[in-house]
């Protein structure tokens, strides 16, 4: 696969500290050309699954070739392997902690490369920060073109992620706040497909901690000013939200922290 | 005009979610030389006055032909209209609900246009997400060189927004506090000129709340350090500030949310 | 030196304002193809020493020609001067306020400039932002390859910056936690090379505030989950962490700001 010159960068650097800048320096002093666009470094300190799920569903969006660098990688300096997951249309590159793991599940034709052949790396290698040693200097050596092939021997056993899969229980579909986004709604890990079933006849019924809705809309602005309402959101998941508010804060956990809150959808009886 | 290759985002997704990176990611599918430029992606959930604010005081800094992309758009999916702005200078691409108002109110020979040519948005339009749908490949295809007149149709209704401007009453002139900025200081609505009745003779005393000060200085370092001071700032508007500290901070309002809070002009007696 | 068209940025401006976007609109309006990587946007307002911390510990990672642009300048509009820094191999554009004293302290054959032509300016001079007015266009016209010669005269008595140093005493080696970084790591001002002595013979005892660790590691992981450890971290200064943790929330200091706080280093008895 060509390299289309793009590199994303994603992290749980945050934006204060200089490493951020030391990776981006690094590619830029193998490949000046590389054009590097910041997908987050705000992912909370450690959270493979936050991570995960972030480059998941922004990867597709990014032209064929793109190299998708992903540092979060509380492991490092371990016996964890660094590694180059190659698909038909993308490169990504990172530690191998599940990070790629729902990537690697879902393609056809996935190589996993371990990269081993330290002429891709910079010469002293640190046991604290493999982003800037090898990470940064892989992905600028592929995106200046260099064969993947020569970078180490593949692999067929990647670490896997257990991300929590929604269930039918009860009578009701189960399911999880994956994340709180910015303005508050909460996105689940119910695809829209599955609420299929639940849309047929009559309006379901949608409880999560103290938020109780009753069917499914389509536009946040249907619901009044305040007002709480669920919807497939833009990623095909079932969220809830509240029309010019937050919906995180009507849940009623304690901690306002609602990811990992079940979700139950019913049919709304006759 | 011809596009400058160059395209600036404003948005209130914040840091930590995939919006801001699925927009990239779809620009540069469509457009793979585009420079991207991030304004702001902090602007406060829902608010179209400070997002237009800022864009309004940053584009023209940018060169001719630069495109921005504002995506502060709580009623995404309803009936507002995806909107164009063509000025002489710069495009402005982003949803019609006031956020690019000054600017049509500033401009002369500004086209407007009512973005309805699907062949110019994403395959599939979701209700929640026209940053991805519509306006980032909207500006991708302006930056490409698509001829904007092929986008829709000419439009002479544009959503206002009422900015709170600055009057004189009771010998006072009275403005407000238009933002805090990352420093503390109290930027207000109050320009340079509307100032100069009030520097001619003797110097102005200057009220926000608990704050007075008395004169109108150049520099931040004129006043000793703590110590609060008027000044014309950078982008030509009154601002208090407090050399080496907080405004804000000063301003007693019980909230620390000083936007809004009235600012008193008025002449020294004698 | 010819310039590399790489530009970073450096400022205590946050990322809510307008003021780091006209950085970039004016840079973009001099030299379209300035490429413009952010180091950070985050320093405490006014830190000169944690901006020129981060400044010295990036650059040396990105290539020969590199201009780094650094605002952190609560001086502006004073008698301090603007200044460019050229050293063998990076230009450094901002005040003469000690931001740059470590580079020139360390250089050999630098170059302090004065930056008085004012062609190399914007037309109208604020006093209250030269990062718009005086660094950023000063940047761009290096970008494009103008001679640092005719900005101005030379100068030799640039503003210096006293940095703590780490030194002996009644049996101890004193230092100073520099920064917390975003994992809340104690990154301390005492380099990999002077702890050398201590790591001699037996394992070094380490104390910050409460915490005491035995022994320098060489990985997070070597550490159990939540407990302390010491290691040279990956800019080679003796570091204290928590692994899967946080050390500052471990210090003990009231406030849980731990710069500045001491951290002794002794070697075990016998």
């Amino acid at each position: 696969m060509k390299p289309s010159g793009i590199i994303t960068l994603t992290s749980d650097f945050g934006l204060t500290d200089p490493y951020v800048g030391i990776m981006k320096g690094v590619i830029l002093s193998i490949h000046a050309s590389a054009k590097l666009i910041d997908l987050t470094h705000c992912v909370k300190a450690g959270s493979v699954v936050q991570a995960s799920a972030l480059i998941q569903e922004v990867f597709p969006h990014f032209p064929k070739g793109t190299i998708h660098v992903g540092v979060v990688d509380p492991g490092v300096g371990s016996e964890r392997r660094p590694i180059l997951v190659e698909t038909t249309d993308h490169f990504f590159v990172g530690p191998d902690n599940g990070l790629f793991w729902p990537i690697i599940n879902a393609g056809r034709n996935t190589k996993i490369i371990h990269l081993s052949e330290g002429k891709f790396f910079l010469n002293e290698l640190s046991h604290t920060f493999h982003g800037r040693d090898i990470f940064a200097p892989v992905a600028a050596h592929l995106c200046r073109g260099e064969d993947s092939r020569m970078m180490g021997p593949v692999v067929s056993d990647p670490v896997r992620l257990d991300l929590p899969k929604p269930r039918e229980k009860g009578g009701f579909l189960w399911g999880q706040v994956l994340r709180v986004d910015h303005f508050g709604n909460l996105i689940t890990n119910i695809q829209g497909k599955e609420m299929d079933r639940y849309l047929e006849s009559a309006q379901p019924i949608i409880e999560v901690g103290n938020l109780v809705v009753v069917g499914v809309h389509e536009t946040y602005s249907e619901a009044q000013a305040g007002e709480a309402l669920a919807l497939i959101g833009s990623s095909d998941c079932l969220e809830i939200a509240v029309n010019l508010g937050r919906a995180c804060e009507r849940v009623g956990s304690g901690s306002g922290d609602v990811v990992g809150v079940s979700v139950a959808v019913k049919k709304r009886k006759g």
